[in-house]
């Protein structure tokens, strides 16, 4: 516990909530203790949100509320928050239930984004507001400058390949199609090819957009999620 | 403005983000200055957020996060915002556009709703998360205990008989329409009159419960709004 501390850079004054943070609900079912790291979740939401718009508001002084909250979504998706959580190896603290081991809640992004959720709840109870939005601010800054050059947008191409990695252990494949347009005003069409099947195509201004648009159609038609 | 902050209970440290929370898009729109109160209400949302899910967690020791993020969400929806804003006669402080003053600006609920979001905004970029803490907590308490006590589902007699004094200047009246059920196991059965219509039934254990049922769709149905 104290190498985890030291290597996530904060110390909590007593252990109770940062014990409870690890407790995910499959434990306490199987325990017929009720108490799991939910309420910790609650609370940690919304303190992970206001860090996060804190950071955005003083970092982004020309930015509209419109392209602020754009930002935000993506910073605190599971996708980026479970990310984090995998950097501070929050997998190895987790306490699961038998069930929820077996069938690899370990790794799963869900059960890994509420527990960072449930450590700053923790922490923020434990150390005040200004503790855990000094300890998220290391983490987030980077993430906050990513989704901010995409303009809010997510980053389909990554998303659909470690998705494809897990699924079908492959790679997507890109392709251009065509080129439409006179030269000074051309769009490109790019195709995306998985497991020896073409999704999309989606155009752009440049190859690299009309390949996140491709990639963003065969996410949302193997993956089945809204984008 | 001092006696504004008096009766409020904070004190600026510098009147900047203050000033700028009262600034409607209306007035920006119409002035070419196109600085206004909507970033600050991004921010504000945040803060409100997670002001209210510290009192919540310290508050409600056994309630589950489900309970919690329902009150939540009474407490901080635009009809209890917008309550507070009444209070702290926000009203009369906003700077509007000339249309948004005479389609009645100052008092629609939204956008009272929103500059208190974006006073929290402000307060907190002032003088810390504490001072916003400190602020929002006296307003919020007695919300929270008025949600709390309907278990987080919003009191329709209220927000029906506000919207008929608005809308038709009438109140709605409530009528017993039938007991069933053995004693032990009553099932009341009211149903609403408004304009010389009626609405419902809505049926319960009681007749509070019942009348409130009614009540949601009469509501629902005259002012077709989700609930």
């Amino acid at each position: 516990m104290a190498a985890f501390q030291k290597a996530a850079g904060f110390k909590f004054k007593s252990l109770e909530f940062l014990n409870l943070s690890f407790i995910h609900r499959s434990f306490s079912n199987e325990t017929d203790d009720r108490v799991s790291n939910e309420r910790l979740e609650f609370l940690g939401d919304s303190i992970v949100g206001a860090v996060c718009a804190t950071l955005l508001y003083k970092k982004y002084s020309k930015k509209s509320e419109g392209e602020l909250a754009k930002i935000k979504s993506v910073v605190v998706s599971e996708e980026t928050l479970s990310k984090i959580a995998g950097v501070l190896r929050l997998d190895e603290m987790l306490v699961l239930g038998k069930g929820e081991e077996l069938s690899g809640g370990r790794t799963k992004k869900a059960i890994l984004a509420d527990a960072l959720e449930a450590l700053v709840g923790a922490l923020y109870l434990d150390s005040g507001f200004k503790a855990a939005f000094d300890f998220l601010s290391r983490y987030f800054s980077p993430e906050i400058d990513l989704a901010a050059e995409s303009g809010g947008n997510r980053d389909f191409k990554s998303v659909l390949q470690e998705a494809c990695q897990r699924a079908f252990r492959c790679y997507p494949e890109y392709r251009l199609i065509k080129r439409t347009g006179p030269e000074h005003d051309r769009v490109f069409w790019m195709d995306v090819c998985i497991n020896g099947k073409s999704y999309g195509p989606g155009c752009g201004r440049n190859k690299k957009s009309a390949e996140q648009e491709a990639a963003r159609f065969a996410y949302e038609e193997l993956f089945n999620k809204e984008g």
